[in-house]
Order: C-alpha cells, then sequence, then structure tokens
C-alpha cells in the first residue's frame, strides 16, 4: 500500500470510524482501524463485533493494498500533524508517514486478522432526510431502557410502513416500561412492504453522532439480521436484536380529565428548583388546577421544601400525581416548543406530554405510586 | 436576618465564595455559606479551614442577622432561579426564599457554628496589578510539586522587594526539584521592607481564579503566619507553608554551551507528534546542531517510532539530551511568544527555555539520565 491523502481527508475519515472501536480489546485488532485502497480511494473501517462503521476519503493511490493500525495512536498523531499533506507506505506491517519533516513509523497489524463487515442487499429498502430523522431520534431514543438485562426494551422500535401521508412513514418509539416516546417521521417514499425491527441503543446513538455531521438523504438496508445506514460517504452496519417489542400503543390512553397548556421553560425552571427538594426516588408533585395552574411541590426531611406555581391554560378537571422529575425533564429538554400541553386522568393512570401544535410527537409517563 | 437582593448579586457572591467549600464534609458546617448582613451589605463567606473567602454584595437589608446553608443547594437552587429579585429572610435555622411564584424554605445551621475566619492587618503590605499578578501565575504555578510530601516546594513561592526598577518586584518561583519556573512581576509601589513566603499551591490556585473574573489593583496583607489577598470586594486568607523554600537561584547555570531560537508552535508539534511514541518514563530525545535545528525523536517497542525536524537559529556546540515532554509542553503551552530559545550544556546538566526577547522569565528543566 502507498498513497498521499490530506490531512483533512484523513482527519474526517478517521472521525467517522473511530468512536465504536475500543480501546485495550484484549483481541488487538479490534483496538485498530483497517486502511485499504479501494477503487481509488482510500477506505477505513472500524468494527466492535456488533457495530460496523465503512468510510471512503479521497487520496493519490499509488500502490493498493491494506493494513491495520492503533485507532487512538493514528488519530491522535494526524489530529496533532500541523501538515498538509501526508505519505502513508506499508512495509510489512508496519505504516510509514510522511509530511514534510515528520517521518514516523506506526506499528499495525496485518489485513487479514480484521474481522469482514457484513454486505447488505444492493437495494436501499427505505430513504429518509437525515435532518428528519435527527430530529425525530432526538426526542426518543433517551427514553430507552438503560439496562440490557431486558434487550427489547433495550434498543429503539423503527416500524416503517407505506401509509400516512404521501410517501409513507417511520414510526420511532422507545420506552422502559414507566415512560414512553413516540415520533413519526415522513418517508422521502413508500416502502413496498412493511417492517418492524429493534436495533440496538448503541447503533442508533452512533447513527445519531453521523447525522450530526451529515445532510442529504440518509438510505436504509436490511438483510435477515442486519441493518445498513449509509449517507454522504459513511455506512453503518449492525445487527438487528431478535425479540418482539412490546404492544405499546395499547397503553396510550384515549382520553384524559385533566389537559394544561404550559410554558416548557417555566415548567423546567419549576422542576429543576423543585428537584433540589425531592426525595431520593426523585419524586415531586404536580397538581393542575384551573385557578392556580401547575403547581410542583417537594420536600426532604435533610434539605427543606419548594413550592412553585407555573401559570397555565388549565380545562377539565382538577387533578394530581407523583412523579419521577427527571422523567418529565427528559421530555421537555428534548423539545423545542414554547408551550407544550400536559395531560392527566388520575394519580394512578398514565401521563401524556406533547408539544403544543404538534401531532407526531407523544410522550407517556406513569407516575409514581405513594 | 430579612433582605431582599438581585439574582445576579447572589449569583456574583455564590461563585466567588463556593469554590473552596467542601461536599460531604463531617463537619457539615463546613459544606455551607455563611450569609451575613454586614453595614448595609451582604457578606458571604466559605472556607476549608485552610483557606477562608470573604465577599461583599449589594442588597436591601430589613433585618439584621446571619445564617449559614448548604453551598451545593443554594448554588443550584440561585443559579437555576429565573426571576430577577429574590427575598431572604431567616428564620430560626431555616433561610426561607420568595421570588414571584417560587417559595422555598432551606435548613441551614446556625451562624455561630461556622469558624472564625482570622483578621488581618489593617495596611497592605503590598499593591499589584491584577492583570500582571495572573500573567505571572500562569507561567509558573503547574511546576510547583503536585505531592505534599514536601511541603515547601507543594507550595509557590513569593519573594517581594524594594529593588527591580522603581516600584519594586515580587519574584514567584515554583518547583518539583526536577523543573523551575520563575518570573519577576512588577508591583505598583516599592514595599518597606522585603519579605519571602510560601503560599499552599491551593490558595494561589484559587487566587488565580479569583483573577480570572476580577480587573484592577490586588492588595497582599500579611500577619506571622496568614496571608490575605484582597480586589474588588472579594478577599482570600490562608496560612502560609511554614518552612524554608530551597535556595533554587544556585542552580540556575550562568552560560550554556547551545543556543537554538525556535517557533514555540512547531517545537509543540513535534513534541505531541513524539510523545505518542516515548517510552513509559515519558522520554523523548532533543538533539540541537547548526545543520539541522532541533531533531526530537523518540521509539517504542509495541507503538513504533518519529522522528521531527524542527527548524531552527542555533548557534554554538551540537548537543543532545533526553527529557520528560510533559515538562518541555507545560512551559511551552503556557507561554505566548510566538519564539523560545533553548539553551543546552550537556546530556547531565540543566537545560534552559526562554520567551524570545524576554528577561523576566526563565523555566528550567533537568535532563534524564539513561
Amino acid at each position: 500500500m502507498k498513497l498521499i491523502c490530506t490531512k483533512d481527508n484523513l482527519k474526517k475519515g478517521l472521525f467517522a470510524v473511530s468512536r465504536v472501536v475500543g480501546v485495550g480489546n484484549p483481541l488487538q485488532v479490534l483496538n485498530n482501524i483497517l486502511l485499504k485502497t479501494d477503487q481509488g480511494r482510500i477506505r477505513l473501517s472500524s468494527t466492535n463485533l456488533e457495530i460496523g462503521v465503512n468510510t471512503w476519503v479521497g487520496g493519490k493511490i499509488e500502490e493498493e493494498g491494506a493494513l491495520t493500525v492503533p485507532a487512538k495512536l493514528i488519530n491522535e498523531y494526524i489530529n496533532n500533524l500541523p501538515t498538509e499533506k501526508v505519505q502513508l507506505s506499508a512495509k510489512d506491517t508496519t505504516l510509514n508517514l510522511i509530511s514534510e519533516n515528520y517521518k514516523t513509523n506506526i506499528k499495525g497489524l496485518p489485513s487479514e486478522e480484521f474481522p469482514l463487515i457484513p454486505q447488505i442487499a444492493e437495494e436501499a429498502y427505505a430513504k429518509i432526510d437525515s435532518n428528519e430523522l435527527k430530529s425525530a431520534l432526538s426526542e426518543t431514543i433517551w427514553a430507552a431502557a438503560g439496562n440490557e438485562t431486558q434487550p427489547e426494551i433495550s434498543g429503539i422500535f423503527l416500524g416503517f410502513s407505506a401509509e400516512g401521508g404521501e410517501t409513507g412513514k417511520l414510526r420511532i418509539a422507545a420506552t422502559d416500561r414507566y415512560r414512553l416516546a413516540e415520533r413519526n417521521a415522513q418517508l422521502k417514499e413508500p416502502v413496498k412492504s412493511p417492517k418492524e425491527v429493534i436495533v440496538p441503543f448503541r447503533t442508533i446513538s452512533e447513527l445519531f453522532k453521523i447525522l450530526g455531521v451529515s445532510s442529504g438523504e440518509l438510505e436504509i438496508y436490511f438483510s435477515e439480521t442486519q441493518v445498513l445506514f449509509k449517507i454522504d460517504e459513511t455506512e453503518l452496519i449492525s445487527r438487528l436484536i431478535d425479540g418482539q417489542y412490546p404492544d405499546y400503543q395499547q397503553i396510550i390512553p384515549k382520553g384524559f380529565k385533566t389537559e394544561a397548556v404550559v410554558s416548557r421553560e417555566e415548567l423546567i425552571h419549576a422542576l429543576k428548583a423543585t428537584s433540589l427538594f425531592a426525595s431520593e426516588s426523585n419524586n415531586i408533585q404536580l397538581e393542575i388546577s384551573e385557578g392556580s395552574g401547575i403547581r410542583v411541590t417537594a420536600s426532604s426531611a435533610a434539605a427543606g421544601e419548594n413550592e412553585t406555581l407555573v401559570s397555565a391554560k388549565v380545562s377539565g378537571s382538577a387533578n394530581a400525581a407523583m412523579f419521577n422529575f427527571r422523567y418529565l425533564l427528559d421530555c421537555l429538554n428534548n423539545l423545542s416548543e414554547t408551550n407544550v400541553v400536559v395531560r392527566m386522568i388520575s394519580d394512578a393512570s398514565p401521563a401524556m406530554i406533547q408539544p403544543e401544535g404538534r401531532t407526531n410527537y407523544v410522550y407517556i409517563v406513569m407516575p409514581i405510586k405513594t
């Protein structure tokens, strides 16, 4: 292998693939990045056996070849390099880098030791605008169960269907059984047949980071057990979670007794102030009534107590329940609308939060029983 | 105690005193901040028994009094508060805060439990411009010994004298016996008698943070065993370290055999690239010669090797030595000049770094013996 590449291209490529690489993995090649010449470009690949990333950058290929080198080392080296271009050449398992007054040898491992990243069907199953998907993920994925003892709900539900507007829709859901976030996103064109899958949280989280530095259209490919997301010059491949996602739609209440339209910022401030006096299980009390809006309270024997009144446009009967303040803040902090609508039934039934004037998003949270 | 204060004033006061307060100190009052009405203003105080901070903010005092409250809680509460003004009143040991629609009680401890912060001589011993001191500290204090087994060099040396220009000078030094940073700063007026003290690192580090948000003149007061720094409305009081600071000036070489003027940025990049291949004791090799400037090299059996040539204006004989790259970067990263001068005698004698064209600063570093 021998090639010349700009520092900026290498940096961009390394940035795309580096996050999934381990450090100190006993299988040493998993700490490495694969560099490979590929049809006139340079392919960089990384994998942690669950997720794989490929990205391609431009360069001048003088001799075909491939080699793996430690991800952390090459990253730090390239990020520090003050020069514009660098020549990379492999000799046995050593990568030689020459750039103006810098001469470096990095010890690598043969490309044959690098795990194969699976290939996936040639035809894209679905297409979606990257900003639409980014916004939908930002409003949902944090609601998944952090604990992997329940593998299905540790992942994110993706449900594709041809219905829902002219171009079909993607339903994204995440739940930990105490709260649920669901968002409908618009596809670019209807899918041929509906499909429901569960994608590992780590994969979606990595996809979210890739979307943060990409734009344009994202393509989604499937095999029996794998998914591939493709945007710009980067591919993210992951296994799917095998299992049945809970039929969560049945727990979303059809009607409510109390509704309050309230400033999202004001409610956040009130919850934060009150959270300082919440018990160890994060309990705070929400009381909604036509006269006083939303009253947020908590008291703790050690710290003291707080009461904050937030003005709100209330309709329906008065209502009160205890909630984990973190569950409320998770939702409110990830929305961007000025006002939200809070709906309640009783102190033992799920409550709902929606952004005012938008119906493609719903957040359901269970009260704490006292 | 009863008073009204703006949120911004309270926030500024809490910011100034909060850093020295502990969290989870078994002596609970040491986790608290003292609020006290004081001649028409509000005094906030904190202490960790080694360092004490007092600061004064304006407010409308309706009833004199004092109370201590947990620092972390009041800080988070005030920082989150969306309103402009807040009324504080003490009832027994509870602080009641009322602000528009916020009503809060914070449990505190009686002010009598709060340790006395010592009073210091009424007359300032020395005065210095805060920017001059900030710049001098930034170039020196990181060179102190992190380890407190040698208490003298765990602190920062301050030597005041009436000599050195018209207004007297302050000599600041820090060393860990392997390297030494010394800077002469200009005082605003000559001191009446010379004085040499050792101030704990933690105190100087806190002073540096206070200087970061202050401007104007800093006054320095002394008692037998204590020092007080006063700027704007804030006082920092600390014990001094008892002991004899090493007579470091004798180890500063009077003459050198090799001198290289080099770009600071280029040398930093070369050291960083090479550091990736340094051994576990951080060894890298510097070779200076008229023909090739500065050659920076390192090699490690595991990672590989690097050689970077940095062009330099060299005079004197060729020379080479091993250094801990962190010791070199500490100095170079904290200077701001474009060029630095590196001077060497041999692979067993101290080397020197100075910013080009400035003589009030010197950095001495010992080579590593191989």
